[in-house]
């Protein structure tokens, strides 16, 4: 199975642009038939996962603890124990592309371990980093990983 | 999702007592409904997702590496590069039961990580270690693990 | 530098027969020179860097969290965050000898974790593993280990 | 003991500006008694640790692999075997100050996982990353940073 690895703002609440546009990532993913992987938690992860489910898909959530607290659209959950360390594990295990909607630290340093092993990086209003491409505008996101899909 | 994490000698060829043990195994954990953990190589792991993927049953691998290098039978991989600390998640993404077939060291590590975090940890020919059931006769131990999951 | 990692009961109280030893094989080794590694936290650990800053030595915690929390007696404290799979790191930072004084599970993985790396193990009063040499009597576990540093 | 982590690129020859001004700063570190936490690789992290060594300071290499490979300056090896996740282990090290001298992806995750566990980032020609203060003049940084210590 295909996977893509969704991170980014870990406290957008429901409702919020990145929660939504996030939502939006996951249906997609689902649809096109790949597996989902993000941190598990909650914000853009929460986000991703449960648009996954509304289209039918699998999600896995790489939880930095080893309880199973999870947000509720989560499938499969690996409860690493690792910290920040899970960070890694969470970009690693995409197949090849990596989607980055908002963040703080935690999601720059996934997406600089995601670019040191060579995925590609799609971002929404997420760092300006050399190597990713950021948009500001949703929908041109959503149509550009769309084709990538 | 719940999941059973399947342990166990890396080595052991198609055909032996414990591939095809491990094999049963994997048949066992699919039609009960569980996704199987594995370490995602060869010998056991590479029974135990076979035998899963024979009834239809959903196969995660944790990965040592970054590659994609897994056994034909992992449907999702999670190429962890941790190395030997791969093994923590290994056992730490089972909902409560962990099950040895055969082993070495890296096996062992598994069994003790496994307890310390707190799960059943179920042994067909492997380490005799307190606070894990080890059976000699394959029917048996498929018995006994039939009535726990 | 040479290191020696020291692994075991982390609830050995001051003056018990575990303590006490460690703390002579924390001794031992730095009197012969070497760094100590340990998991940084009480028990056997807090015993064998204790006897290192008897003899001036040098110690190293590995910490399974990310606070700068450890027994008072490690110089260099390395917080890796990463929970059980720090025990990993504990013995591959061992340059050839790993010691074991004492344990439950926890001590097990380290066992198990060192033999897998090809590290010598010698026990005090540990589990019983093929592959590692478990001494019962204090003074004769000293005299061995002395013999090897 | 305190420490300093050095981070950066790993692969400045010997004599560039970043290799020399990581010399530098090891040379700092060393004097003003913090002891050196480097990726004990090569580039800024051998700079570093020469520098260290050469005004008499310890110094320490968080690897990561399992081999006891690292640049000829380092003292204390700790071989993690977690790949690109020992990067979070070389940070989470330092007592309260990261140094970023130039460097590439791997030097973006540890200057992101940096500051998400709130040390303070101090670079020399490295990413421009809201939160850290990055000089372009050695001789300003090597100033500024000896304010610091």
């Amino acid at each position: 199975m295909k996977t893509v690895s969704v991170i980014g703002d870990g406290g957008a609440p429901e409702g919020s642009l990145l929660y939504e546009t996030a939502r939006e990532v996951g249906r997609l993913v689902a649809e096109r038939g790949y597996v989902l992987i993000t941190g598990g938690l909650f914000g853009v992860m929460e986000g991703a996962s449960r648009g996954a489910k509304e289209k039918g898909g699998l999600t896995v959530g790489i939880l930095p603890h080893y309880e199973n607290l999870s947000n509720p659209y989560v499938d499969i959950k690996i409860p690493s124990g690792m910290g920040h360390a899970r960070n890694v594990i969470v970009v690693s295990s995409a197949s090849k592309i990596v989607v980055a909607v908002g963040g703080n630290y935690g999601t720059l340093s996934e997406i600089a371990h995601a670019l040191k092993l060579g995925k590609k990086v799609v971002g929404f209003r997420t760092w300006e980093i050399e190597g990713i491409e950021n948009y500001e505008n949703s929908k041109d996101f959503v149509a550009y990983l769309s084709s990538l899909l």
